[in-house]
């Protein structure tokens, strides 16, 4: 029954910013961020309103966290593993190579020990971290020449940044940092030789198709990747429980939203760039297998040195330990079968 | 900035009944339920009320769209495909056999056209429908013996409902439709042969690897399953613009934490399972083919004499085709790394 008293309530007006670490050209990761500022303000009558800013308009897009962290901003949107260079651990709020997929790490976050453990970390930054979309597993990078085993990576300059490129590195690739409006120019004239950015739909709009033929899958750096909402934790416990609780719906919202529109995307893109010319291309084995090899010493390594790293890192690994047990039993047969049957039409 | 001055505001009190179609003993799906309700509390300062009533405190659990069409309650939490002997439509709101992935029908909700044109069948039973949670792919079934050809099929009696029930009876089953609880004697009494439930979570709960050893995957007629959330049309437009979207919100922030449950749940459960003597086994390939073929003539045969099922058949159908094409690039592939390298320890 819906009674129609107005009642008066307390509801103060409230306005934040929110840096994003992406441009708005990236428009499924920033269309979630607008998503969430959307709805709080719907949900509040727009009482609450959260102002979003690209990358580089209050900040550049790889101080969101800093920003946040310092009050500039309330909160940001931005990817944890972003941050690797303050620590190590940041990693696991976006992506390690050969961690979790999409389905896996948002379990892990909501009901393992995921968001606790890393929300553990994240209070030495002044943050609390809520997660903030996916992309789904991103395809492993553009090829300017083929890749038939590990050898044939020595020596490549790769636009790869992160624990994905401290891993290239071990097996001979020499990485490189460019921010994404730089990786066409530079992949065009032969400055590098190879460049990763997210998945079919967003490296369509960068080009990159035009500039090297071969598209390598998977991108067994990131499995999946993880955008997060980082808040400022004294702005948050300033905020009223019921705006609390409708920032927190709203993020969730933008979370799931995001993997879905990615999902649905994604499948029309790579479709478009093989008619442009792409070949598609699994990474050899061997390439895969020394990758693996290559990731978990250098886990092993940073474990031993670094406590909160060996903490979240033990973790995730039981969890995936788990998590692919039973994947491989329903999710990977069911796939399994239905691949084969769309290929046999 | 966060100002206090007291504003008034209309904040009308509203309370609503939502008949969810489950028992509170399907935890899972049924606290994703409480978990929306306690949201839209929270969100609205406990002016807007959703009370959950478990299956048959108002209504029996299969009659829960009925009581939403009728306004016996304002809104409920069920199954689709619950509804398919009103309309074969009604499937393709929760599973169909050979159907979408869990990520890909959240992506044809929310991307495609999936929920606009289930929402234009469900206008005809006066409710709009929201996606409210998903199971995950399930398991094929217990059974009493293996099964090691589709001739081990014949005249077997298995519990087992809706349009999987009748794909099963093309291959010789025997489909009994029996509740929940009524599962464990009948197939501890034999007086049927197999049944199917939902997954290792929810079926241990059950007992039923008591009573049969055979553990079959993967549940081809739940490559996912989605639940729902049925609001009541003229309901949902009595609500002030504020409430719909905290009610919004709310229901997006269920449907992707039931998936996340079960995913951390299932791998626990199905390892205890095996511990109790639970033999798992795939289905064989031909059972799978045969399964594929019946279904897709089933379809066909349905299409024919009926259009609404027609229109979403089709539109599911292109969608499967494109979201399979991308799937088996990046997150097949990535997945299929996982497993083995899992396997190799």
């Amino acid at each position: 029954a819906v009674a129609m008293p107005a009642i008066a309530q307390s509801a103060p007006e409230v306005k934040w910013r929110c840096a994003s670490s992406f441009p708005k050209s990236l428009d499924t990761i920033y269309g979630a961020s607008e998503l969430m500022a959307k709805q709080v303000s719907d949900i509040t009558d727009g009482k609450f309103q959260i102002q979003i800013f690209a990358a580089g308009e209050i900040v550049p897009g790889l101080q969101a966290l800093d920003a946040t962290q310092n009050k500039t901003v309330e909160m940001s949107h931005s990817a944890s593993y972003y941050y690797v260079g303050k620590d190590p651990t940041f990693g696991f709020g976006t992506a390690v190579p050969f961690g979790l997929n999409a389905r896996q790490i948002n379990a892990w976050f909501l009901f393992g020990n995921g968001l606790t453990l890393m929300n553990d970390f994240y209070k030495k930054y002044g943050v609390v971290m809520f997660p903030g979309g996916n992309t789904g597993g991103q395809m492993g990078g553009w090829f300017r020449k083929e890749i038939k085993t590990v050898a044939d990576l020595q020596g490549l300059k790769m636009r790869i940044a992160g624990i994905g490129g401290q891993v290239l590195a071990k097996l001979g690739v020499v990485p490189q940092q460019l921010a994404g409006g730089d990786i066409y120019p530079a992949l065009e004239k032969g400055t590098i030789d190879a460049a990763e950015w997210v998945g079919p739909y967003d490296d369509e709009r960068l080009g990159l198709y035009k500039v090297a033929q071969y598209y390598y899958f998977p991108g067994w750096w990131e499995g999946s990747a993880a955008l997060n909402f980082f808040v400022n934790q004294e702005k948050l416990a300033e905020l009223p429980k019921n705006y609390r609780a409708a920032l927190t719906a709203a993020m969730a919202q933008a979370n799931e939203s995001m993997l879905a529109s990615y999902d649905a995307k994604n499948p029309i893109a790579v479709q478009s760039l093989v008619k442009a010319g792409t070949q598609l291309r699994r990474y050899p084995s061997d390439v895969m297998d020394a990758a693996y090899k290559a990731s978990h010493q250098l886990y092993d390594d940073i474990a031993a040195k670094n406590e909160d790293f060996k903490k979240v890192y033990e973790d995730m690994k039981a969890f995936r330990n788990n998590a692919y047990l039973w994947w491989q039993i329903v999710e990977f047969t069911y796939d399994d079968f239905m691949v084969r049957a769309r290929t046999r039409g």
